[in-house]
């Protein structure tokens, strides 16, 4: 259980993985990296391929025991890098553990079994690492899709695909995750797990869940809080769970960043290292219950498309940074229209 | 010269044309409307038929004398409305002038001829009603495109259009569009057109350029604010103009709706009545000098679609209000990669 | 019962209703109109606004009797145009019977009684006009979609819709309306209707269905063809259907072409008047089994979009007309990954 | 100068190389690569991450003189796939001849260097294989484009990029090729390649260009007939040229087919191995002369792909094939509107 902290680099292309020459001018080694968490330049929906091509320069060079969690779509402001996931040598207050699921069968993909490989995965990394539910920020998950060949695949088996629907895949197999997640966390809600998939009313601010088409199992990382250090460390790296309640929740940005960027004593300096959020579009077809959208019912253009462009349009505007972990399709990551939000911050001693 | 207010409705599609009975609800009449200001819910490009929709069923209905100007697309939280300019039996502290120019042959959209009409067209109605340029606080004007029928309807008369590509044909007419408005503001920039046109590097924030095959003329909308009428009448309308220096520029934004939302004595009270912002992808392929962005690389959504969202996320979070006029296409504008931002109060003396 | 004839006219725009003058330079009244059947430019998806205008500019003029059914989409080298049916004083050889639907409530739009209404609309209008079930070459219907407020409007009410999926509600209401023609010209089939809608196993290449928002009951027109007069009048217009067994069945398009094109006795001229033709991408993942393609998971583009241009390009080819009615998603028209084929043709005596 | 044939394979992704472990099943061996040429699944514009994945996977595979042509988009029937260039140690009757130029500057980029070198390198391959200008069928290039960070480059040197819009720089690109061609099989024209550039009326039906962000040297692939040895092997490889004059010209592609499938004594039967066709939006907006097309005012929807989707589903549809190279944009590579046409069969002694 080593102690975790981040790094943030942009990338030209996603091709570029020239952000591992600048972790080592930074000091770290290939073998400090527990994942690589990316925004890439691509669609974010089926056939994005640059999360494919990123993940494929990627993985042939971080450890084999790391993870990446690529998600496509870096619309309006939004700026494509990379988040480096790293091991410490020093205490950090921060707590990263990465691990993957098994495959999951094409059939499996939104069902009750994906919920639960995912529930059980978080839970035996848990208890291995001894990370605390209560310690918990965010968990992360990348999971697969159903493209037309795997639906082919799924019925030449005689069973029915969860959709016929690519595109609604991804959204059905972040929806699994996220209930994954929160049966991890919380156990009891385990024997409800077909209820939640078919109600669609499950949620959890502790996820972020992005589908893909370039794997077949999930990729895990669950960020948590340490007890810090005594007697203090020069710095501390500290990561704050909130929620987005809609698309245009300024307020609760706005809330979490004051906290977070005020540090405790006898910290007295914050600097914010990378926020992660969740964007969707209200599925009432209405904003906050009273501004008509129409991501919905615009057929040239995916609704995790507009919702991650106008979502990172405010977090990039509030923040003023545009490498932002901005991801879309917040299926139980929240409260319909709105998503998890989650700030990671370095505290320091002295200015 | 008589005093304009401005009241906003929601629309539940491009053919609706129910505001008109809230607007008579509200004790307005048809013949009280100046102009109808709407965001409709097309892509905003050249194929946008939403705006044409919205053209026709408004045209039929207001005064022979008022204009209409519809904004296509409303990407991610934006929410489809009109902005009803109207004139007022008393005073508001607020004037409205509108007009069209006369129609533009294609081959004179985006040239010299086309910024030199606009420029008369505003000179003309400020010296009728009386506008010193000092009081202007935005110029929003609706000016044509071209389509491939217009193009070779061109190439028919052995001119050479200035483009041959129909979506750049729409920046360049907001180009020219924004020179004319500069050009009547600030006459001593006339000698210049030529040299301005093919620079691109004449900016004012004063300007708000929309362009579409809807129309062949220029509809244009001069917004200015008039000395308060003495004693203090019971209600104030005011619009404040400034700019947006980036698309991330929370700053110049956050000013702005303090300077406007925090009313001069005697008024205590102050409602926001809409903002006119300007949004564009920044030519230099950096938010800021600093942040690599995708809008002008991604060839399957439009930099003006990828612009609005994100500035409207913003705007939309910041204000509250998804039902802002948020329009993609800042040539002219304002700073590159930046807008003119205008807000509108309302200011009351007793809360 | 009168004979029925039939024009094609290009249009400028989703606006142009120039054809009319056309039509009345060609002898034709405006009360002769039985119909309008036209190819708007839009996307021909759920916010295709195209089609709106274009019902709205055409519904204003023709008679209250006749209808108008917009297909949106004219992608890659379909041209936009519209094809009028007109009643005619002299026996042609071709009828053509016109009438709406009741409105259908938000809730009924592809399900059992959207089926049944059809059914009955067509039966009563076959009954009426005196058609028999072997002379119907076609049955073109509009239908009704589910857009983000209707869906919530039936939400209020505590029902459940069809689809929670605007662009999902397209295909389900032209899958119901399909077998609501099914049903009309072959009642047996009558009781398994929800079987039918559920396995979507249902298919009669007698069918051409397309949704839209810009209507809420269904525009019908059928067209069957009449025995000829006697003596032979000096021209006959017929319809001859056909399927397309796939999107590349070249040789179903050059059989029936073939067959169409060589009048029999004493015909000895023969035009074609127009093409009416469906496409769809192959739900499999597969082009006739073998091929695979990338509509269904391209999520930038939708699928009908594909399948109207590929198939466009085939027929524009094969045909030298770009003026055709391809219209996209062939839901229960035809076999799966084809659709229902129909030409008109005129024939002569006399070249 | 080793004879060469062609063997064609689907893929799965862009990321498939299984076609290798099949080339190998056929008898070929990695080293026989001379070139391979694939249709990936991207949109086939700037951001085309399908192509880069694809040269990726494949430029790690091959020799290093083999040369890698991947053209996105497989939009409507057209199915993704990899054409094998192969070495082949008996007479096939075709040859093959590969080579690269050297890296362009971001500037060069569709100006008369990008022509020149393209030009100088066709015709030292030329001379150094020993083809004659009469001989070849087809040369295939792929060149590079202008992204953001590249025109920001060019404009960091004080020069000017042909273009600051990074789509068209695809067809500058494209068109600098095609001249380049030209020249290097006329040298005289060599003197004129700045009007030319300008003028954009050049044109070579013995071009088939294709820009894109994965490379920035040029890659060049020559087709050729050869002498048929004597006496007749039992197996002929033979590639025929002709011009599509329009996207719907049935008639040139059916007349080079009957041409290419009736094989010269004392061969007996043919096999359709490939067909090379570029398409394009005719400028004019017109689809021969006659009807008016909407690919060039889709803001939604670039027009190389909507050529793409036409010409694929007439080419699939007349040869029942749908793994076939349509490329998009042909730019000086036959007639406005039209585009090169290149059929490569295999002619053979007894059936």
């Amino acid at each position: 259980m080593p102690p975790a902290t981040i790094l943030k680099f942009p990338t030209s292309s996603p091709a570029d993985t020239s952000p591992l020459t600048r972790l080592q001018e930074a000091g770290f080694k290939t073998k400090d990296i527990l994942g690589i968490v990316g925004k890439t330049e691509g669609n974010g929906c089926v056939n994005d391929f640059s999360r494919t091509l990123s993940s494929h320069v990627w993985d042939a060079l971080i450890p084999d025991s790391a993870i990446s969690i690529f998600s496509g779509g870096t619309e309006g402001v939004l700026s494509p890098h990379i988040t480096a996931i790293l091991q410490s040598d020093k205490p950090t207050g921060l707590h990263a553990a990465v691990r993957r699921s098994r495959v999951l069968e094409p059939w499996e993909v939104g069902s009750v079994e994906h919920v639960r490989y995912v529930a059980a995965s978080i839970r035996e990394k848990m208890v291995e690492e001894g990370i605390e539910a209560g310690d918990v920020q965010l968990v992360l998950i990348k999971c697969p899709l159903l493209t037309s060949e795997r639906i082919a695949a799924i019925q030449a088996t005689g069973r029915k695909p969860v959709t016929l629907d690519t595109y609604e895949s991804m959204a059905l197999s972040r929806y699994a995750s996220a209930i994954g997640i929160g049966a991890a966390l919380n156990p009891t809600i385990t024997n409800t797990i077909p209820q939640l998939l078919s109600s669609g009313d499950f949620q959890t601010p502790l996820a972020s869940c992005s589908s893909g088409a370039e794997l077949q199992d999930c990729h895990i990382l669950i960020l948590s809080n340490t007890t810090p250090p005594n007697p203090s460390p020069p710095s501390l790296t500290r990561a704050f769970n909130s929620t987005m309640h809609s698309g245009i929740d300024f307020s609760s940005l706005q809330t979490l960043l004051t906290k977070a960027l005020h540090p405790s004593p006898p910290y007295t300096k914050a600097t914010l290292l990378q926020v992660f959020v969740k964007a969707e579009a209200d599925p009432s077809g209405l904003v906050k219950g009273e501004f008509r959208h129409t991501m919905l019912t615009d057929s040239d253009l995916h609704s995790t498309r507009h919702a991650r462009a106008a979502v990172g349009g405010l977090v990039a505007g509030v923040t003023g940074d545009c490498a932002v972990y901005v991801s879309g399709g917040a299926e139980g990551q929240g409260p319909k229209g709105g998503g998890s939000l989650c700030v990671v911050v370095r505290w320091e001693l002295y200015r």
